[in-house]
């Protein structure tokens, strides 16, 4: 027994939240999430994966992408239709999601406290609630805490965001726009995303990036397939280039003035460069953590510690990588380590997984990496057009990269550009991190016809190039 | 050299054949293959894998099947259209396929002859052309033969087959009928792929199965699942029934008579209870090589030898499992052992994937096999309406088994029924063959939201009830 509210206090219902207060209420200890959204759920549910993720889907049906190769597009007079039906299946999908959270987190006892947190020393949290235009507020004690806070788009001054025709990622997560064009200003992965479900609607899209390269981390034979792809469908890649200034038009439609001088004219502006931290007003002074010019919190990666031992930290709010997926893993550990669970660093690698129109999908090293590394490597390709998947699906145009280590023949890095490329990568996932290499590969027998074939043909590409091959087809 | 037309001549065009002609001629043979369809591919290509898989997509597009969930099916009063549709993408399929096993064999410089084969001799075979009504033949000599002919639908003589109400799959695939209502007699890997695919389209289903299962050899829960989801689609299961007599009434619909006395009326049977070797006139008998009833070929499993040593045979034609995938490794293997090349028998669990709607896949040992091997096992359930990709497609009706061994946490097997399952089963291949377990998948970081997370779902059900169980989420 201790003389505190709860064992275990979560400030954030997204997935780092959600999993740290299952694997504690399973640890028997008592354990409360605060939360100042209307429905549980974190960034994750409410404007950022499942909502990308879910438009995602929603328009590749409507507007028949998958089927492209075999029957002519469907055309845009149906806008309004489109939208309504994206929105619609958005609110189904949320909705199913909501209720599958809240009734996780009943069954495991979790006590849910809306509210926003504000530390007011090192066991003790204040707790104001609004509640109909009335204020009320009151503490909360636990022994340990977890912030879970994550992340809000981040909003330079020289952007005029009005919500209608400057907007941020949170606001095409709310309710998809349709404007007659597009200019995204930044390639990072809620760009790329969302330029990529703007195109697929047949909406002009010219994206913005201060860097030379979209998506600097993914393996660079995936990156140029990609843009290959994006550009083929008239995207407009403006790299290397910032932004001067932005002014409105009588018609409310953003003019972009570019660094070398030239301006971009469209119907919309959507700002995705950059997130930050949504620390404000937590009251980690008082606690004596501190946060980077970002909003970030800095860990021990080991154990998700804080500064203040007592006080963890996980999720978007730690950086790198910022996935769902990794977020939750580390509220599990989080929690073990709160309560003295020795947790398994199993060190394996954790995939990349892209929702851009195609996926793109990474597990392991890159091949500049490798080679950075010190590693001498054999690569092997593979284009869903070599599988019979590939004809059947009409997808022609993924392809999947896969790194071998020559003096091992082990498998370091996959990375696939194409649809289901994101499922996909589990499979070289498992053969990596168990140890697994070219000759699993080419030996192995897929189902035919899979899209996972393009790992076979992939392994024997690079096999017919090792230096004493045995002779094979 | 030697004083033959070929080093190794192979009879039949299909994935075993293929496959083994680019085997041997990378081993720098001279390679033929005998073909007497009018274009290369065998039955996969032609009449078998390919078109039902295709016929499969298609149904699912233009049903708008995937969407189910979130707007009202498509009602079928575009029957023709659909139909059309159906049948135009299987031809665009069907000839892209083709094309790149035309091109395929002429980079590796595979020798096709259009003609029907005939053993004349242990090294020569007599080839017969049918060209614009005029028959011509000639003599093909070689070292070593591969007989990969294939089979072709089984039609027992009680069954009034006339190509239009009552048919085989074959006619199916050439051209996909919308009838009112249709009887699948067959409830194997064939007759179950149609009949889900003609009750996506709202057509009425009886099948009709002389076992007291489908499927038998897929892991029982899963059929369980799966006859659930066909049975609440209204698929009628007419199981531990034979057919007494089938006659055609005035309009030439089928009037079946079973052996508990009961009729069944509908538009079309398709009978797909069993196939046969195609070996007929093959000449078996002037090189002392014997079938069984059924037209199948007992070979050497290790070497894929015939009776006679110089005669190999693979594919379907040596009977279980039948699949494209195991069969071309087949012919790989033939090849290589034919020219004196080591064969890595790996040893490793080859899938099983069913493109029934919903599919079904299937790695290792089904927990029946398990217990009956004597293995203590726990099993690990995983539904996909407990992930968040389950809901974004709305596609909520799957489920993963997974089944440990007790003794050592490794992975068993994997039993999968619901969309998607026959890619997602070789992230179970992966971690059975190289010797994975329940801790792999476990700790796994999967991306989020995949279908794959399913597998973390599973081990950590299973977790739960290990007998001193690590506590965790």
């Amino acid at each position: 027994m201790t003389d505190f509210d709860y064992d275990f206090v979560i400030i954030g219902g997204g997935p780092a939240g959600r999993r740290a207060a299952i694997q504690a209420s399973k640890l028997g200890k008592s354990v409360a999430i605060i939360d100042d959204q209307k429905m549980i759920g974190g960034v994750s549910v409410h404007t950022g994966t499942l909502p990308s993720k879910t438009i995602r889907e929603s328009v590749l049906s409507v507007t028949g992408w998958r089927d492209q190769h075999f029957k002519s597009r469907q055309h845009r007079d149906g806008v309004k239709m489109m939208q309504d039906s994206i929105n619609s299946r958005l609110s189904t999908t949320l909705g199913d999601e909501v209720e599958v959270i809240d009734s996780q987190l009943a069954r495991n006892n979790v006590r849910i406290l809306k509210g926003r947190a504000k530390f007011s020393g090192i066991h003790k949290l204040a707790i104001q609630q609004n509640s109909q235009g009335k204020k009320t507020s009151f503490s909360v004690t636990a022994d340990k805490f977890l912030i879970a806070v994550g992340t809000k788009p981040f909003r330079p001054k020289n952007i005029p965001f009005n919500g209608t025709t400057v907007i941020d990622s949170d606001s095409v997560a709310a309710n998809l726009p349709m404007p007659k064009s597009i200019t995204v200003v930044g390639g990072g992965v809620i760009g790329i995303e969302y330029a990529t479900i703007f195109s697929a609607l047949e909406i002009p899209v010219t994206v913005v990036e201060a860097r030379e390269r979209i998506l600097e981390f993914i393996d660079r034979d995936i990156v140029a397939n990609f843009v290959h792809q994006l550009t083929e469908r008239g995207i407009s890649l403006r790299l290397g280039r910032k932004i001067n200034k932005i002014t409105l038009d009588n018609h409310n439609c953003p003019n972009i003035l570019l660094d070398d001088g030239r301006q971009l004219r469209s119907e919309m502006l959507l700002f995705t460069a950059g997130r930050v931290g949504a620390v404000d007003n937590l009251g980690l002074e008082k606690v004596g953590i501190e946060c980077d010019s970002r909003g970030r919190l800095v860990v021990d990666r080991e154990t998700l510690q804080t500064s203040q031992p007592n006080i963890y930290a996980a999720g978007d709010i730690i950086g790198f990588p910022a996935l769902a997926s990794t977020s939750m893993e580390q509220g599990r550990q989080a929690a073990c380590h709160a309560f003295g669970v020795p947790i398994n660093h199993s060190g394996n690698s954790f995939p990349l997984g892209i929702y851009s129109i195609p996926e793109i999908a990474s597990i392991g090293l890159s091949e500049e990496d490798a080679r950075l590394k010190g590693y001498q490597v054999e690569i092997g390709v593979a284009r869903f057009q070599e599988t019979s998947r590939g004809h059947i699906l009409g997808n022609c145009k993924g392809m999947l990269k896969c790194i071998f280590d020559l003096s091992d023949r082990k498998l370091l890095g996959v990375h696939i550009v194409g649809e289901g490329a994101t499922e996909l990568i589990h499979i070289g996932q498992a053969v990596i991190n168990l140890n697994g290499g070219i000759d699993y590969l080419s030996d192995n027998v897929f189902n035919f016809p899979t899209l996972a074939e393009a790992y076979k043909v992939a392994a024997l590409d690079a096999y017919n190039r090792l230096p004493k091959p045995r002779l094979r087809a």
